[in-house]
């Protein structure tokens, strides 16, 4: 296993150029998918890239590749990256760390003279986080046979259903020529901000991520009768609201209950009409659930259902729990990981394995090609940790594109 | 006690004609205040009122009203009257029943060249549903010195804060010449639909109105931590939303603990930042109890503060509990209430003594004259009764304008 080493100041300071690119006054960035400011921070990525010397293709829905070409330009690249856009309050790191630490990668093998056997390519995915447009990860979803093209492109923004995403794709200018997928891939390896507490709190720098849980989604309507909220006496109400807060502490409930790898969340609610002295008569909400086993996800599935029927029948109302999305839970590829784990051990780095807790683009590039991701502990540890897991990337992916142990 | 009757059908079909501004397919009204469609109805009424050979004046606060003259001109006068706006889903009659009963009264005084000793006035009173603007009834409040006047133009529209109540009723002219109060008068009466189930499941034409409810309200702001949905184990977590879940919970349970008389009501909900992966790391939302005494309002209030303390601590969040409004019981006036009772007894209306649930308009004129109200049951009742409410409402009305029961 290679030793070497990324320049790590110079990570640091493209890491804070990119994140003043909306950034917030509490010091996160805001820069949903396909906006202005997503526009600004793919130019700004771009121009680095050619910079450094790489070609970069956008392809139709977004998705930009930089390549670093190899002794074999014909051989499928290693590639490695992320996504650039944030949730409205997201952080400077977050998927911009791993497109960045995809550059510093090429940065130092051009500050080495390093000529790789295969191509190297950064990515950067288009709507990673699925906070203006639902569902999330789209640009992978497409690229790797997930999501029809046209359906991804048609999907509407949450609060201005009047936006598609490829409208506002072509507003920005990056719905690009290529087309989407047709596009071999040796390996990929994603570095990611953990967005999790367990690296942070062991007090150590790099994650070897093994796989991500399984995720089941649901949209959940609940039905009762509006009604002025003073003259209805309690007992002939039927409040939707009322149910829906006992189905919200029903699903933290079920996710307690098998800890400690289930996640049980509602993020979303709309209550109708959502007046101060109107008893709702209508309440739609969301439910995220994860778990690194699909039996045990099938077990939440059957509890939130049961939750939801008892919750309702107190209170007269119609509960319509729907399955919104489902995400297998997907093992990361084990000579990739292995490279990783190696990678850390010969740099000397304290580390351990770890489930991926929220979806990335590499549960879905793991469909297509070996795949594996590394952790950079969150908030705390930050400022200090992100070269260790750039040098860990750099070596992991050399190991691929150099000697070869994908071919 | 006179026995006099007004023309039903020239009722029904005024109130149909008013039903029509701002129809819902569902039969409803969606007749938001101070929107174009406000205006509309306010033109309509107004011209109605002057065909009925009335006096219209608007007031800088828009409330209309409409004065057929007494042999007395110079005596206040007796004034009945509610209001036009409605909730986003409000129904056909509400407060439209107590402006056009007030109208049919006058055109029945004409049709019997009745002269009354005291001038009748009718009032359409501005904002009483605080739907689109907070809080409620602001134009009688600020008729009876409730409210500022400058403080209630510049209340604020709940979804489009660079909207004011003053700006958009000099958009749909009506921020008339009158000044707001400075208006005496002798007696109030508001007939108006119950909003409740009482008299509908009783099968009782008339209620008679002895006081209304006190009021509190609440505005409640939950602070958890902000976190992916996926990553954060459930011990780690402290979700806002999960603490307001047990909370509008409780204030469920405080209203039934306090059964028959209390209302508790959450109907307002924001949860922040509402994205389906992300933990909420804030809750706003409201509370609204109302019950006859005003000892129980302070017994529900220290529940309220207990169970919000409680269901924080859990979750290691911290709720901010503030009393947004407060408005007292109000017994209404012996008098005229015995006047309203002796004409539904000599017109042989079956009636009952009801409490109402619900603020109005006529709340805060009990504070400035000596005021009743009568009920008219709602939903599958109306079509009938509204001709019997207007009768007593009439005779009532009579009472004193005409023999003088107030001086």
């Amino acid at each position: 296993m290679r030793n070497l080493k990324v320049n790590g100041e110079r990570l640091w300071a493209s890491l804070m150029e990119l994140a003043q690119i909306g950034a917030t006054e509490k010091g996160g960035v805001c820069r949903l998918a396909a906006s202005e400011l997503d526009g600004e921070a793919r130019r700004l990525f771009i121009r680095w890239c050619e910079e450094a010397g790489c070609k970069v293709t956008v392809d139709r829905i977004g998705n930009i590749f930089a390549r670093r070409s190899g002794r074999n330009p014909d051989l499928p690249p290693v590639m490695t990256g992320s996504h650039l856009d944030t949730q409205p309050t997201g952080g400077r790191f977050d998927g911009a760390y791993g497109v960045m630490a995809g550059l510093e990668l090429v940065r130092s093998l051009n500050d080495l003279g390093y000529e790789t056997e295969a191509p190297v390519e950064i990515v950067a995915w288009t709507n990673e986080e699925g906070s203006r447009f639902s569902p999330a990860m789209v640009g992978s979803g497409a690229f790797t046979g997930v999501f029809e093209l046209d359906a991804a492109l048609a999907t509407r923004d949450n609060n201005a259903p009047e936006l598609s995403l490829g409208g506002e794709l072509e507003r920005i200018g990056f719905a690009g020529p290529a087309p989407v997928g047709e596009h071999p891939v040796a390996a990929y390896f994603e570095a990611h901000i953990e967005q999790g507490p367990i690296l942070e709190a062991a007090g150590l720098p790099v994650g070897i991520v093994t796989g991500a849980q399984g995720q089941r989604w649901y949209e959940i309507t609940v039905t009762g009768q509006e009604a002025h909220a003073g003259p209805t006496p309690m007992p002939r109400r039927r409040d939707a609201l009322v149910g829906a807060a006992r189905m919200i502490d029903a699903v933290n409930r079920i996710g307690h209950m098998h800890a400690p790898f289930a996640c049980a969340t509602v993020g979303f609610v709309q209550v109708s009409p959502n007046s101060r002295n109107t008893i709702p008569g209508r309440v739609f909400f969301t439910v995220d659930f994860r778990h690194p086993e699909d039996a045990m996800l099938t077990e939440m599935d059957k509890e939130l259902r049961e939750a939801c029927a008892a919750a309702a029948a107190t209170q007269h109302l119609e509960a319509a729990v729907e399955e919104f999305w489902y995400f297998p839970p997907t093992p990361f590829d084990p000579t990739l990981v292995g490279a990783v784990r190696e990678a850390a051990v010969a740099q000397g780095y304290p580390h351990q394995d770890i489930i991926s807790g929220a979806g990335h683009d590499a549960v879905y590039m793991a469909r297509v090609a070996p795949t594996a991701m590394i952790f950079v502990p969150c908030v705390g540890g930050i400022s200090h940790n992100e070269i260790e897991d750039c040098n860990v990337l750099l070596n992991a992916v050399l190991e691929c594109a150099d000697a070869g142990i994908i071919k």
